[in-house]
């Protein structure tokens, strides 16, 4: 079954969802939150195409690996962006894009 | 932080929406597909308002507890479905439904 | 058929994600980021509900009409704030959720 | 303005959208449902990454060109698998799907 198939990615994919999702409400939060336009904007991104990945996976779609495939790129320019931030919730959602993308990426490959 | 506030519920939500998904796609193969149209239609718009609650409720947004009520309300109408059908996945889905609909109200309350 | 039935207000949800969507990213480049936090956070609300609810409509769902009346509500909070920016994506912003509050209204009547 | 700059591909997508949606869901009342199966699971991911396409378009994301990319190659799946069937709603949606792989196509190159 999908569910068990693709465990470890689909959790991978709702917990970076969740951690984007707050990330960017989080940073619109912040006494900088010039500085940290570039974060929610990728952060929307991000939360977007992770739960339409999960989604994918739990049925487990034919596309589903080309969609993680595009996913671990997402996160990857997500993770990147959070981690040059020290707010929390910016480090927290650097370290589960950084685990989104390693698992997407072993799943499409 | 929404994280933790709302952590149930996330919890809640993003397990109904893959279970959602998963019998969506399952049911598509079963024998009896026809006798399923009512539960593939069901799930496609229950997997979708549990992503969105989850996210919303993520972002610690002030539409949660609002989005959260009809969470509620469309879990119950899709979980009363899919326990009419023996399918493994029909009975996984119809559980993750119930759980998904008591923490909406719960958190909504 | 669905679309022929739903065709103006799915065209309203359309066209308010699709301000909604804009306007969250250009709110994000003015100078006044800072100010405009209120109106990012339910722009991402509103362009979450309205994609769900014009898919909703299209699949000519059961659940179309309450999901189609907590549009109207989320439309009408996003709406109010937009209209307090003098900001072009903000006016117009303001004026595509007041008319899909009003489309999802008449819907669910 | 993001608006402008990728409007008729917006529209594309957003149209090829809500074709998905209800060509998924005109399909489960059909009597054949089981020779659907194939074209309801392929205007799932279609009407899912169509909606986050226009989305990302419309906040000018820098992702956009590369989600576009892959929402071409599903809609070119699903548009084949849709073009098999000679019920309207598949042919529309097959159309539908065409019309927006080239715009995404065009969009990404």
């Amino acid at each position: 079954m999908a569910h068990e198939k693709y465990g470890t990615c689909i959790a991978a994919c709702n917990d970076c969802a969740m951690a984007c999702s707050h990330c960017a409400a989080a940073c619109l939060h912040e006494d900088d939150v010039k500085m940290m336009a570039a974060c929610i904007a990728l952060d929307m991104d991000c939360a977007a195409i992770c739960q339409l990945a999960a989604a994918a996976m739990a049925r487990d779609s034919a596309n589903a690996p080309a969609i993680c495939r595009l996913c671990a790129e997402i996160c990857t320019a997500c993770g990147t962006e959070c981690a040059k931030h020290s707010h929390e919730h910016c480090q927290a959602c650097a370290a589960a894009c950084k685990q989104c993308a390693q698992a997407c990426r072993e799943m499409a490959a």
